[in-house]
């Protein structure tokens, strides 16, 4: 099954939240240069201190090759209006990508809006939202990963909380396309016992991106307690092989939110452990 | 879909955990007859301030049905010995559900032991050790309820996360039999998109337990912020009508964890009010 370990150093890539705390979003991009990662990803909330065309560029300039644009989605909303205004984010976050060059929008669904209990209902306004942004997702070029959370974030980041599910939604909206895909973040799918099933049935064409970090079993905080890769119980090797056996030859985007431990440590701490345990526990 | 609402208040059941702070096992059981519940589950840890013998007998005596029997199970251990004593462990709990006469066992599966990570061999220990139990449940003749837990609680308390998961599971150990269903508890499985497909898979005969309490969508406490019926977001006369058309109609157990709320209430209270939210939230 460990077919390919370790992996291939040149798949690194950082997810710009994972030290969010400490560097600016230049500061990010050198670091990344600096410690040999060939893939970023953007938060989108960060992206103003720079501007999207100069974000781009410099991390061209930096020899990094932007993997993804993160932040747009948040479909379910209590009106109407609040409904299309998240398209329309959403539309902008298409071109933002296109602008940046990555290579996928990641979709962040939402879930309950207000007061609302109506699952199903917040689920139906993800499809439709969704639906509504693919066109110009299709004519632009830039195709959008539906993330799976872990469904301790249903009811408030995101509906979508199986692969099963987001893949459904890959096939009801984008029958034999390539404009939809999934984001397989190892933190809110490892716990599903369809896992390798449903990364078979996505295949190279749906996967869009592969996010690494751990679960921590002594975790109690839903938010930002993730682990560095090989401090959890994940068998990262193993979901990577299911990655790799149906095609999937993308980045390797860490992604640690962890308010307590990492985001307050030297960042180069951070990234040079990260490179570490890319080799010896991904 | 909310064909039967109000629900019939003669099915209110009461897991002792929720008032396990304030009230001794005899206290709970008083309490529950003079609020009119009419069903009762026992946590294991909590009959020894009386013995099962008498446990059973008090209820009984109070006019209470007992609903089932938990904290049985926890198969998967670092080596043989420790995998026989989970499954002793659990024979013997089956034969004091036989003495409360309690209408099911339930089982929760238990996880990675040590430092494993090793999740499908986890749930390989979890389905031999079932089976290993299901003989002598037949023998005595109490059916074995498998809860399916939060996928949140996959690491340490349970690595059967869905409840298509513990379906297979009856499917495989126990086909065409009724020795094995499933413990349906809203707070673990409300996420789920297959929810209603799998209720309806599961059918009468499958569904064993209800268990009733509410997500708070501030919670950020992984293990013990459970909501009062009606705080939270689940649908929950959706998913009883779920459970009704297939034909449920034990009881509705309400089972809080919750270490900042009404654990620290006063326990009449909290009876008074889970009566009041069966009634209207439920």
């Amino acid at each position: 099954m460990k077919s390919s370990f370790p992996p291939d150093p040149e798949l690194l890539a950082l997810n710009t939240v994972t030290v969010r705390e400490k560097w600016t979003l230049r500061e990010t991009i050198d670091g990344c240069a600096r410690h040999r990662f060939r893939g970023i990803s953007f938060s989108r909330d960060r992206l103003a201190e720079i501007g999207v065309k100069e974000a781009g560029k410099a991390a061209r300039g930096s020899g990094l090759t932007v993997a993804g644009l993160w932040g747009a989605g948040r479909f379910p909303a209590s009106d109407r209006r609040a409904r299309q205004a998240a398209i329309d984010d959403t539309r902008r976050a298409v071109d933002e990508a296109a602008t940046l060059e990555a290579r996928f929008l990641a979709i962040v669904a939402g879930s309950l809006p207000g007061e609302s209990k109506d699952l199903a209902g917040a689920r139906e306004m993800v499809r439709d939202g969704i639906g509504e942004v693919l066109d110009h997702a299709r004519a632009v070029g830039v195709p959008v990963a539906i993330e799976a959370q872990h469904p301790m974030h249903c009811a408030s980041q995101s509906c979508v909380n199986s692969l099963a599910q987001a893949l459904d939604l890959c096939d009801e909206l984008d029958r034999g396309g390539a404009a939809l895909g999934v984001a397989v973040d190892v933190y809110h799918v490892w716990w599903d016992p369809q896992l390798e099933r449903q990364i078979e049935r996505a295949g190279d064409k749906r996967l869009l991106a592969f996010q690494i970090s751990d679960w921590l079993p002594s975790s109690k905080d839903m938010l930002a307690d993730r682990g560095m890769m090989g401090d959890g119980v994940i068998e990262l090797p193993l979901v990577r092989s299911w990655m790799e056996a149906v095609g999937y030859r993308g980045f390797h985007e860490v992604e640690i939110l962890s308010a307590a431990n990492w985001w307050r440590r030297d960042p180069d701490e951070v990234l040079a452990t990260c490179r570490v345990r890319h080799q010896t526990a991904s």
